[in-house]
């Protein structure tokens, strides 16, 4: 693991010259200056990933909103609030070799963030009307020319994790799916631990319970495998 | 400043043998397992407040949201998520010879948060029906018997600081708030710096800008006075 991290940084490594983007961390919608919705995401995860694979020698472009976690030692680090600026960094850190969205990006933003405070009133409850936020991972998994060789999405489940994320792998049109289940139950959010399915074209595969830097090493390593017969 | 922290680490100071609640942070009120609403608050200003009571002898009850920063040290620290479970720390912290209501609490949760993760559906957006939160400052501010001797407020203001926080005060019977301008362009929010009114029944007086453990030592020795008075 020493070895690994040394040979990134000196730029070594199986995924030597390979650019690779990582999108991490929570995005945050705005609802007026005070007040915005978030999604429950430490960023661990992906910043394990961001590490794992600059050990293994890649660039990465670490696209990142606001974390509970600092972000990995040699990456760029591109700091963004919401999907909407996520997607902007995202596109343009392209082209790369491959993208792994590991960010849990709000799907919907409020659709007039108010520019003053919005205040109790007498006539009741205020109403925020919604709007769809971009969809960063259909995206880029849409692509025509442009497209990375590797797309990996990331879905966290509370329930029917496998059947859900192979849909959401054929609805997007990622290479790769990594499935968890966020149960309240299972601890996950916001532990050290995660329990991933990786779910690709030939199928689901349940990796066991394992700490989130074993995970993020076993997925970079597959993905230099992957990248490697490409 | 040494000197305080190690008299009220003895217990020694002008707040000795009284009790002082600070609630802090903001509050997090569920959406589903993954997402929820946030007002934008560090607990730095509240963080700063508790230790500078504790500094001055007080036994502080220090009711704290999910906040960027630590709690102080010397603190009985009661942790909370959502409005309705700072509202029922507070109550359980009663009777206080003082309060100081520092937390960036939410004006409105969702009134059915979801078990499972809301799926993006075809039939469109989500509608998140809203509820109001306890007021927590208007409770304790018009208890009847059992009330603390000096209930203190805080009013996070975009615009019209002064006549809004002032109105504030009125509606919720508390007395005195802690004013401040909370617009971005001040660079208060999340900041190191805050720039206070201290409305009390006598008027409204401004406080040059200054870091905020210097808002905090000067409230303190503010609360002090008062509570030596009363």
């Amino acid at each position: 693991e020493i070895v690994e991290a040394i040979a990134g940084a000196l730029g070594e490594g199986p995924l030597k010259g390979r650019r690779i983007l990582v999108t991490s961390g929570p995005t945050h919608e705005p609802i007026d200056p005070v007040r915005y919705i978030a999604n429950r995401s430490s960023g661990a995860q992906g910043t394990a990933i961001g590490a794992a694979l600059a050990a293994l020698g890649a660039e990465v472009i670490f696209v990142t909103g606001p974390a509970d976690v600092p972000p990995p030692e040699g990456v760029q680090v591109v700091r963004v609030e919401s999907a909407r600026e996520m997607e902007a960094a995202v596109q343009a850190a392209l082209p790369v070799d491959a993208g792994v969205f590991a960010a849990a990006v709000a799907d919907w933003r409020v659709a007039q963030a108010s520019d003053r405070k919005l205040k109790k009133t007498r006539e009741g409850l205020p109403v925020f009307e919604l709007a769809e936020n971009p969809d960063i991972l259909a995206g880029v998994s849409q692509m025509g020319e442009g497209r990375p060789g590797l797309v990996v999405g990331f879905a966290a489940e509370t329930d029917d994790v496998i059947p859900h994320a192979t849909a959401k792998r054929a609805r997007k049109g990622c290479d790769w799916i990594v499935a968890n289940d966020v149960s309240p139950a299972t601890g996950i959010m916001g532990g050290t631990e995660n329990a991933v399915v990786l779910i690709t074209g030939e199928g689901a595969e349940s990796w066991p319970r394992m700490g989130k830097a074993d995970v993020a090493r076993a997925l970079a390593a597959r993905i230099a495998a992957e990248l490697e017969t490409s």
